[in-house]
C-alpha cells in the first residue's frame, strides 16, 4: 500500500535534529496517528511517549533500543517496535524513508 | 486551517536537491493534489509542470519567477503563483514550511 486513504494531514512539518528528521503527521478516522518522514544520514536518539512501530520504506539503518547491548540492522520493507516511555538510537546509513505508527 | 481532512497521502517522501527540499504528496477527493513540505536554507531553481500556488506557512524566502528581473520577498502567511511549464528561483533565508497546490 503506497498511500493512506481517508485521513487527515497536518500542513506543518515536524522538523527535528536540525533538519536531520523531517515528517508530517497523518491522523486516521479511528483516532490513531502516524508520521511519514525521512531521516538523513546521522546517529540520533529518539525518545518515545507512546509505543511506536517503525516501518522502513527505503534506505537502511542500525537501531539500538534503550537497555540493549546490540544494534540490529533494518532495510526497506522491515519494521521494528519501540516500547512507550523509552528511547532508541538510530544510525542512518542511507537516507531512511519511514512510517512511524503510534499506539 | 491547520490540516487537510478527507485526503489521501503518499507514504514515500519526495526528496529533492540533496535533501534541501522534502515533501509529501496529498491527494484531494476532487482529483487535485498538493505537496506539504519544507525547504532548508539554500538557493534552488524549481521547474513547474502544472501551474503552482505556493503558500508559505513558516519561514521566509525571496523568489524570482522565470523572465522577471526582480526578486520578491515572502514570509509566513503569504503566497505566490507560478505559471505552468516555467520555473522559479527561491532563496530560502529561514527554513520555509510550505503547501504547494498544483492546478
Amino acid at each position: 500500500m503506497a498511500q493512506f486513504d481517508h485521513v487527515s494531514v497536518k500542513k506543518k512539518a515536524n522538523v527535528y535534529f536540525d533538519g536531520k528528521c523531517v515528517s508530517h503527521t497523518v491522523m486516521f478516522p479511528n483516532g490513531t496517528r502516524c508520521t511519514v518522514g525521512v531521516i538523513f544520514p546521522s546517529t540520533l536518539t529518539f525518545n518515545t511517549g507512546s509505543p511506536e512501530l517503525m516501518e522502513i520504506n527505503c534506505g537502511s539503518c542500525r537501531v539500538r533500543l534503550a537497555g540493549e547491548e546490540s544494534w540490529r540492522s533494518y532495510a526497506a520493507g522491515e519494521k521494528f517496535t519501540v516500547p512507550g516511555n523509552s528511547s532508541f538510537e538510530i544510525e542512518t546509513i542511507e537516507m531512511v524513508d519511514y512510517v512511524c505508527h503510534f499506539e
